[in-house]
């Protein structure tokens, strides 16, 4: 396996084609970012951090039949992956409210929502990644009906999966996003990460934030946060 | 009919309870606001105009088999309407892109959108009446799946028959927001008004806004638009 071009470079990730067409490999960067690119910096250790809680995650999702591009780790920071066209809709699933959602819906952050909320924005640096629903997605031809149909069903069945998972391991999953993407063949399949730049994880005893909210809230400690994260996740069978 | 008590005074109606249980009184006022309430001014003659405007769109619907609330005209400003349990999710049916979805989506303004695009926002003027979709109106139980289909399924046939009929009329319908109720016996029931408060209509061939985008951008002649959609949809046979 050559790592060869950098294709791309986003806020928290490098990519770079292979010698094999269809796959490419991911590196993470220590970078962080938050509100739409305005507060700028560097969270020491995430890079390889969230390349290794990505990949467990991702084995989890396997476990469970759950298609994603992840191939294989490479390195403490690199994974490679199947090469996907992505689908410029950024899916979030909610199971408490945090976020956004509190000032939209006015509820305060922690309130345990009655059914799991989820929502759809559109991958749109210029537009400020604007809220959308599937009336807009389906005009604008961001997705096709099929497409977003199968993206939400996985969305529910992934909440599912990691929010079982987590709760033994003492962590409740408040909130993540998923992105998706086809392959060559036209299936959609699960791409992006799954780590605490994605994920709001709080301590299910505390409270504690154990994610990037740490760093967009000036809170403190936010390796140490990714790292206990780590930590909780390797610990035990991973059922 | 005896009108009996104010019960509520909105931004453009008033409504008062009537000597019959299940029927109210809707008066509709000159009060013009926008921007949730921080522009505040008067248009002249617009509660007369509304009231015979949206009686006469009300009346095309009935013909249409649409459920609404108008029971009949009282006065040059007045209409007696089947009380209703007021659903707290405004609908917005859009055709071509204008307002904050041009901001939205970041299309210039009188886009024709390729598939009619249906919003949801949670009527909650604390909050400025957000944006939601269907997870949140499940989720926080302002509508059941069912009602919620049963409204979405209601708005898209009132956008064909409106848009049909306003085209001979050489108006434009660009979008327009609905609000629906329970009545008595819990079945889905369009209400609120239709009318250049609550539609953006475009004159057919030059683009001129006759609507209340005038009010809102300053652009004079408020009246006289109200008068020229009032006129014109008078005019002729209504199919």
């Amino acid at each position: 396996m050559k790592k060869l071009e950098l294709i791309y470079e986003g806020k928290a990730k490098k990519i770079f084609t292979t010698d094999i067409t269809e796959q490419l490999i991911v590196e993470f960067k220590d970078d962080a970012t938050a509100f739409n690119g305005q507060k700028k910096g560097e969270i020491n250790k995430k890079g390889v951090l969230n390349n290794e809680i990505s990949i467990i995650f991702f084995d989890l999702l396997a476990k469970h039949q759950i298609p994603h591009h992840q191939i294989k780790r490479i390195s403490a920071k690199e994974v490679l992956v199947e090469k996907l066209e992505i689908i410029p809709v950024e899916v979030v699933m909610r199971n408490k409210v945090a976020g956004s959602l509190a000032e939209r819906i006015g509820l305060k952050e922690g309130t345990m929502l009655k059914k799991p909320i989820l929502e759809f924005y559109y991958k749109n640096d210029e537009l400020g990644d604007p809220m959308i629903n599937q009336f807009h997605i389906d005009s604008l031809e961001l997705a096709t009906v099929d497409e977003l149909e199968e993206m939400s069903w996985l969305a529910f069945q992934i909440n599912e999966i990691l929010y079982d998972f987590l709760q033994e391991k003492e962590i409740d999953l408040i909130d993540f996003k998923l992105e998706f993407g086809k392959n060559k063949a036209g299936k959609v399949i699960l791409g992006d990460e799954i780590s605490p730049d994605t994920c709001r994880f709080w301590d299910l005893e505390t409270g504690e934030k154990l994610d990037k909210d740490r760093f967009r809230r000036d809170l403190g400690n936010v390796t140490a946060a990714y790292q206990e994260i780590l930590k909780r996740i390797q610990d035990g069978d991973n059922k």
